[in-house]
């Protein structure tokens, strides 16, 4: 039976830790800087418990899951001490495999779960793409049996291609996000109600998850409409910084749809 | 009875007009450009005929729903020949209620149903939004009986504040969708498979609409890592038109969240 332990317990950890202990990876011990949310995440688990600190050397567990935000990481990754022989990895999109040498560890990888997480809200993992990259590949043999034990989506994958998925990533959803706060925003200054765009937000991405989204572009820019283009743009200029977004985004759709 | 003609046969017309029939609003003329695709839709109606032409004068349809694309809709207004009395009405989000003026008509509205619409995908009307404008008491309340037989969604809208909907549809709908076709595009430059994006994209989304968007905003800028949105603009720098539009919706994304 592998082992695990979490050095972390943010809205990653909090689904991920549940998910492989229900699955014959038992987690034996979390820690967090704060060890009330190590404790909270703990109450989840069948058999863990708080580790106050990050000394390891005691710990029975095989594979250490470093799962902290970007910025905090190589600190950890330079204070954490390892039983000999122990996997480590890290969980983020936008760090390279090497952020990890500093751990001393030989067994080092990433374990990347492409999805947003947050407390509240449940997730399957069946569903979830998870990305496995080491240069040994026995430690990639065991995290891909890792990754295949709750997810049915699993790949390989190197640095420079988690880093090009990751900006990917962060236009697909950070973005496209955003798009929708700006309308939100838009909609409140005029006095309207943002629930009246709803239906059409979700049949757009359905139409653009089921065709493609190049084959679900519409509106103005698409046309070539450029007598609206302008009107929104006038529109817009009391928000410079919403006029310049709509200049370089429209200018881009018509650029793509030249092609 | 109130019958209705339409002129133009496209996307939304091809949806709406079979809606209104089958509610007490039989279509007793199709006019559009090609006749072949006026007839195509008189297909999917009880009693409708082709319109050959923008003559209407011998019809016996109170309302006209002029469902055109924005560039022809005053060409349209300026050729169509109506019956006294005609209410006629165009279905634009972006077009102020005076293009109709050259008809003639002293009964003119806007009937604007807030979706997306192609000719391949079912929609329900009852949960699609539909905003009427008019400047006469009577013509509005004709066109809000009409609306709310086929949607439960129906408002008052008047020109300046349709404007601002348009606008806020143009970034909800049209530029979130062009951000996942940007995702695209990267991942297919890095030979990786879009379809890895799905379930997060379809995973923010559905916490966007739920939550609102801008408590479910995530990535790097919202957290302010800018190590990550430098190294993001440098792998971006092949693509200078993408890094410009990286930097500047986190730059928005980074301002948002000082507020």
């Amino acid at each position: 039976m592998i082992r695990t332990s979490f050095i972390g317990s943010g809205n990653l950890a909090w689904h991920l830790a549940p998910a492989l202990d229900n699955v014959g990876y038992p987690v034996r011990e979390v820690y967090s800087q704060n060890p009330k949310h190590a404790a909270a995440l703990v109450g989840r688990l069948y058999e863990a418990h708080v580790n106050i600190s990050l000394d390891f050397s005691a710990s029975t567990s095989t594979i250490f899951i470093i799962s902290v935000s970007d910025d905090v990481l190589q600190e950890v990754a330079q204070k954490i001490i390892l039983p000999e022989d122990a996997i480590v990895v890290h969980t983020s999109g936008s760090q390279p495999l090497s952020v990890l040498d500093d751990t001393g560890s030989q067994n080092m990888g990433v374990f990347y779960p492409l999805q947003t997480f947050s407390k509240a809200k449940k997730v399957s993992f069946k569903d979830v793409p998870i990305f496995v990259e080491s240069e040994s590949s026995n430690v990639e043999k065991v995290l891909m049996k890792m990754a295949k034990a709750i997810s049915n989506n699993v790949k390989r994958i190197n640095s420079e291609e988690r880093k090009a998925l990751h900006v990917a990533a962060v236009f697909a959803s950070n973005f496209s996000n955003h798009m929708l706060t700006i309308a939100r925003e838009i909609a409140k200054q005029n006095d309207l109600d943002f629930n009246v765009l709803k239906p059409l937000i979700a049949e757009t991405l359905n139409k653009s998850l089921e065709l493609g989204p190049e084959k679900s572009q519409t509106g103005p820019a698409v046309r070539g409409d450029f007598e609206i283009l302008e009107r929104h743009m006038e529109f817009l200029k009391e928000s410079p910084e919403l006029a310049e977004i709509y200049r370089i985004v429209s200018q881009h759709i018509i650029d793509s749809s030249d092609q």
